[in-house]
């Protein structure tokens, strides 16, 4: 078995643990293509490592200054048109989308509709574009599969079992704010909020999952990777973050995968996939970790998992809506803008807004309905 | 999707909960034929429901009893010989092994033979003669479907993953005796161990938790169905009897089997295999289970853990001598001749004794260990 991965976001907290990956299946994967928006220095330092041949850069200005420091050979592409290009590649077998955001949708159709293995981290594509990515990838029969560790666990507990699903529990680990009471919200510095008790990762994502919107996003993925109507999706808080997630099929019955919480243990098996390859993690010690625990998420506390769950509810462009306004507010909190608790208010407020049309979704709809709530959430920050 | 059953063991637990899920199943689940050892009464009151074509029955004396109490029409046998007519019968696709005990030897092996679907409850056969039913499994093209809970949860946790098996994890609820102190073994009532915390079972196999040798022969009956050697098949306590066992693969990733403590789902699952049916089990909601624990077992205060691995280490004609040195150990412990205590002793001592052969293993070499061991313990009882 030999893997030509496509890299997109190698410089991330999942584009690093891919390449960590790729460094222990040495002769099984080979690094093709690596892409980042800006960081060019660690671009480079990994173009040495993996000597890919390809790699795509944010604009031609940086395209310009990474040319200097790159091995000798390398081509530079840039932009969109440059993630277009190595998604294409005829030497690439597997694309992994370690890039967060909705910048995401246009190279993922592209590699569907070019028949690439897809390993997705992504969760805004599906968010946004779920019921046109997963037509394409069905017309194109492409598999996609997810690399976050939920929906990895949800996955490798379906091999064998898909026919008789009834529903899925997303585990979740409740965030940095689960013992903290809602009215102190506002309080806490941003780097609390930033600190994630059990995953290390970016800074959109972190806030994410303090809002526990991040779980909101799951639950809209879960949708369209699984096919499962959201009422047959629920989410179960799991502090401890060794079951990734469980299914329960129509017997009643029960499966869970569970591991050390290591985002390489799903990425291996997303671009080893069929196949599994020896891998040595941290020992999971069951009697040592002594129990499990688990309990109810809080809806009044964390309002964006409701706020999800009536997004796609209500389908059409309101996800897409959702996950704009969440991505905006977001950053406006992060820039010290708007307090913690405004962001459920923002996207609330946008999605009262929204208005989407009945007919069949066309990717410019998406756009124009990313585009309206991207104004109407900044508008409300500022 | 019909299946035709012969139901060997009908009166005891097990069978029980295997003519319930037949009932649950109607027109899925067809009873061709049951058997019990010494229960007429019971027996002919589930044959006036279930109208099989057959029922053995013990012997030629209960034959007569029971013939007259049978729905007219009833085809009675008895003995060895009726219960190796009932699994050839050429109407039945699957035979439900829901005997304990050694017993259950020959019937299994003239059911590989005939080629028929297994559905295997007893726990002995494998212990005693598991390289021989496997190897005749193997050249029938047979598959076994085992309904111990912990079997059964390893085989649905391996479809689609059996290749890349690298640890088997038991679990063990701990038995009436967790939290009691060895030196106070001696004193409980003998109602206090055959009380089992989560699961109704049979005396023996009470007596066979609260020991925990019920783990040890379960090592040995998981070394034989997965071909898994003993030093990768852990024991986990886990007192909330939810996870019923768990796999671990070679790339760290853990698959946990759960559901409510009922024996009608592994028993439904063995019966239906491939297939899943529709049950309503009683809801199994995590947040109001709130935890799941896990503990070492302790090796000192339940030492028939270490007498079983050390058996099946041994290999040979150990594991039928331990299992049969067990049996008797149980049954003078039940009737009150000795002590709780006593029953790893007497075990320790009847395989110290033992000698056995290096050749090819015959089933007579396995009778023969049987005969020996019963002598050896029954006069260490006395």
């Amino acid at each position: 078995m030999l893997k030509r991965i496509a890299l997109l976001g190698s410089t991330g907290s999942i584009g690093s643990s891919t390449l960590d990956v790729a460094s222990s299946l040495k002769g099984k994967i080979e690094v093709t293509a690596l892409s980042a928006d800006s960081n060019i220095k660690l671009l480079a330092a990994q173009a040495h490592l993996f000597k890919p041949k390809v790699v795509c850069i944010g604009n031609a200005s940086l395209a310009q200054q990474i040319k200097k420091i790159l091995p000798f050979g390398t081509k530079v592409v840039c932009g969109n048109e440059g993630l277009g290009s190595i998604v294409s590649m005829r030497d690439v077998d597997t694309v992994v989308f370690a890039i967060s955001g909705s910048a995401c949708i246009e190279p993922l159709i592209a590699a569907i509709k070019k028949k690439k293995n897809i390993a997705l981290a992504n969760k805004e594509a599906l968010v946004s574009a779920g019921a046109i990515v997963m037509r394409l990838a069905k017309e194109n029969k492409v598999q996609i599969i997810p690399i976050d560790s939920e929906h990895s666990a949800i996955f490798q507990c379906l091999e064998g079992k898909r026919t008789y699903l009834k529903k899925i529990y997303l585990t979740a680990t409740g965030g940095p704010l689960r013992n903290i009471p809602r009215t102190k919200f506002d309080d806490l510095p941003a780097r609390f909020i930033l600190n994630h008790p059990k995953w290390k990762m970016g800074k959109k994502i972190s806030v994410d999952s303090a809002t526990m919107m991040n779980k909101g996003l799951e639950i809209i993925e879960a949708r369209w990777l699984f096919d499962v109507d959201e009422k047959n999706i629920e989410v179960l808080v799991h502090p401890e973050a060794i079951i990734h997630s469980m299914i329960e099929l129509i017997d009643g019955t029960f499966f869970a995968e569970m591991s050390i919480p290591d985002m390489r243990l799903p990425i291996q098996y997303a671009v080893t996939y069929p196949y599994r390859i020896e891998a040595r993690p941290k020992k999971l010690d069951f009697a040592a970790l002594s129990k499990l625990s688990f309990e109810k998420p809080d809806a009044e506390k964390f309002p964006c998992l409701s706020l999800a769950r009536s997004a796609v509810k209500k389908g059409g462009t309101y996800p897409a809506a959702l996950n704009i306004a969440n991505e905006e507010a977001v950053k406006n909190f992060l820039a010290g803008r708007i307090r913690f608790s405004r962001i459920p208010h923002i996207i609330e407020k946008v999605l009262g807004k929204h208005k989407a049309s009945d007919k069949r979704l066309s990717l410019n709809d998406i756009f124009d309905a990313q585009h309206w709530a991207r104004e109407e959430a900044s508008r409300l920050c500022h």
